[in-house]
């Protein structure tokens, strides 16, 4: 056993110092490959990020393959000499990112990775492309530094997160014993603070609709027939305004039911945390922060299920002024979900609730697009008490515990289908931008995350086994 | 004086059997050129258009000028060689289209006249360049068979009507000298039904406004930020949803104060028009007609005020998901007036009222993008008479006294600043797809409009006048 108070490894420490350019400029190639999983136009893009970190997996010493899906590519890469009586680690981990639009948003292009600030500007820069990477590398630095790992290591990267994980879960089922571990850890969320180091340790679950709401065949002169014709932007804006009553509570029949109570012990665990309404409020640049009644900010975020318009689209919508009576009117609603509620229950009941208040005169139809389900993790045991000793290591600063109001579907899959422990161990930072214009990665988390990971997979091995040492 | 049943003049009737298929390939030149008034990056087309149109005026003998104005040029043309004792008419009519969009939705290129079932399709065909067409070629007919007009005309045509009519108003106002007439004539409505000859007297006016939510400084992840920030999109649809109560009524204080009571008279009028709710709902292709409760289609389109949804823009509108809190909303809203209520005054009631329902934590402004006045005529005089035996002439059907949902707010200035009796005859059907995609105009109505005018002309001039008659 290492020392509560260890530091990173000397040869790794020296690895990164020598390293980290030449990591650098191929994560700048990574981000480069416009791997956009929601938009079919770059299906080739992402078929060659996939080919890409498959060649990278295989240079550091793994056995990569490409599994083709239904979808896009699941890359599976493995390393098990360290036989079979040591410990299996799962890293996933995701290579697809979000759409970029609205473009004229972005300082410089999406996919230029630029430096400002000590950030890294790129889509895919934290969400998940640099995360992941610091895996790939840190795996690399024990396998140059060491010769070995001192556990087993199975890397799955795939390229569906930002559409749902559609054929993630199937491939996890298929091929459970080769995925078998005994943790699972993933790094694809934010440290609490700059300098925090953090161990995510509940995630909010979704369930993504579209509603349709059509009228006219199509569009009307808003004088010739206004008045007489439901107009379907204003039914679509009344459907949305039953969601919530007047103390932000979601209307939805049904919909807490199964909303677990959280204990006071984690509640007041949130309160100690350093966290400033001022500085969230300032941070979204709104003029004031809102919510469910009775929940503060953190709370709200993490604790709490939501219900909110991610898109709106009808009629005319360019310069001036168009008198037009629009045909059909579109909004894209998510729910956030909490444990225990089930996204595809939530999927049932809020399509009844759409149904039950949907004007006469219009048809309209709902669309479960996609979900996943919530997830909240088991603090103790060996698999955390190594990451805290890591994350010490790496930022010399004890790790707090914190939620998180995101979704990472795939975590509740891992759970269920390999009844592995999982943890969340993320570098990115509060503001990061991950599904907005202009988002980045601090470097300096992405350097630390490097030696954190090497560090976590020392200790998972069964602690400091230096060359030498 | 000419008989009630007067048909019309042999000389008119052999010109325009001769001379259609010209005056056709005359308007598909006219219906080619794009001129968007909207869209800066039509300007040009919309210049090139007023000149197309000032030199067609003076090919058929009239005198034009084209007067620049802070925005899109207005095109007047005179013939005055009728004498100080003859009576002056106005024609009035506009040369700037709508813009086309959605594109995907037209049959064939709104800027490529095509003849499909006895339609003409194109933008402008019927709203307006066809129907001021029709003027321009019925004034032609006199001048060419007779070697003049038995009135004194001025045709103007403007190039904003789709916009406001901003810069209208103050030149009818700076030249009401050479605007001065007996009546002013516009086409740029619709026959109730097909071969049924119309005369409309009344329309609605129409305030036009774009709210604008803004919340968060950017974009940001549904999962980090959502339940504890104001979403934008969810305000705008609560604040829209508050513009009608459950009978339809518009909620806004004040909003019906100045509505002035149609007498009976006019509502048993409507009642005796031949029309069925059903055809009208098939003609819409909407699952059922809706509106404010206590009035009939009718009433609903012709006597009641709106509120309506033109347009409605938020987040993200793309393929599949994105899990944004958006940062803005906007809502394009309008309401279609009826006499006495005044667009600058509904534009107060309508901006306090967004302000009061609107929630904390977003920043909501409302912009009044333009407006203009209800109008209703007065149907006795020598005016009315004309236009009566004019159209029975040309469609051998006694015209029907119709209302009309939408707005010409120029008709409003004509009437403060000159004085002058309007009167609204115009050559559209039901269902032409005037500010939508596959706009057409009836080649039928076209033809038969043709006659109408020359014919109104006449009788206008003093009665039959046929070369050698």
């Amino acid at each position: 056993m290492t020392p509560a108070n260890r530091k990173v490894a000397s040869d790794l420490e020296g690895f990164f110092a020598r390293e980290e350019p030449r990591i650098r400029r191929e994560l700048d190639e990574f981000l480069r490959i416009p791997s956009v999983s929601a938009r079919s136009e770059h299906n080739k893009d992402t078929e060659r990020c996939a080919e890409w970190l498959a060649k990278q997996l295989v240079q550091i010493g793994m056995k990569a393959t490409i599994h083709p899906t239904a979808g896009h590519p699941i890359v599976v890469a493995e390393w098990r000499d360290a036989g079979p009586d040591a410990p299996t680690i799962l890293v996933y981990g995701h290579y697809d990112v979000q759409p970029v639009e609205p473009l004229e948003l972005w300082t410089s292009p999406p996919f230029e990775p630029t430096v400002r600030d000590g950030k890294l500007f790129a889509r895919g820069s934290v969400d998940d492309k640099g995360q992941l990477y610091i895996h790939v590398k840190a795996a690399e630095a024990l396998l140059k530094q060491r010769g070995r790992l001192p556990m087993n290591l199975v890397i799955l990267a795939e390229g569906e997160e930002e559409v749902g994980s559609d054929n993630l879960a199937g491939f996890v089922e298929k091929n459970a014993k080769m995925l078998a571990a005994d943790a699972v850890v993933i790094s694809d969320s934010s440290m609490f603070a700059p300098g925090q180091p953090s161990i995510l340790s509940s995630l909010r679950g979704l369930a993504y609709f579209q509603i349709d709401v059509v009228g006219p065949a199509q569009d009307l002169h808003s004088g010739s027939y206004g008045g007489a014709v439901v107009n379907p932007a204003m039914a679509l804006a009344r459907i949305l305004s039953t969601m919530h009553d007047a103390k932000g509570r979601i209307t939805i029949k049904g919909f807490y039911d199964k909303v677990r109570k959280w204990e006071k012990r984690s509640r007041d665990a949130i309160k100690k945390l350093p966290f400033k309404d001022r500085t969230f409020l300032h941070e979204t640049g709104a003029t004031a922060l809102g919510g469910e009644d009775g929940f503060g900010t953190l709370e709200r975020i993490w604790m709490r299920p939501t219900c909110e318009v991610n898109g709106l689209l009808s009629g005319y919508t360019g310069e001036g002024a168009k008198t037009v009576l629009p045909s059909k009117a579109m909004a894209k609603v998510s729910c956030r979900l909490v444990p225990d509620q089930d996204p595809q229950q939530i999927a049932k009941l809020f399509t009844a609730h759409v149904k039950r208040v949907a004007p006469k005169g219009v048809k309209v139809s709902v669309q479960y697009i996609h979900g996943g389900k919530p997830w909240r993790a088991e603090l103790d045991g060996p698999l955390y008490d190594a990451a805290r000793l890591a994350l010490r290591a790496a930022f010399g600063k004890e790790p707090v515990i914190v939620g998180e109001g995101g979704s990472i579907p795939v975590v509740g899959d891992f759970t269920r289908v390999l009844e592995t422990p999982v943890l969340l161990m993320g570098f990115g930072l509060p503001g990061e931008n991950a599904h907005a214009p202009d988002e980045w990665i601090s470097l300096e988390n992405f350097s630390k995350g490097l030696r954190a990971v090497a560090t976590l997979y020392e200790e998972l091995g069964g602690g400091r086994r230096e060359a030498g040492g």
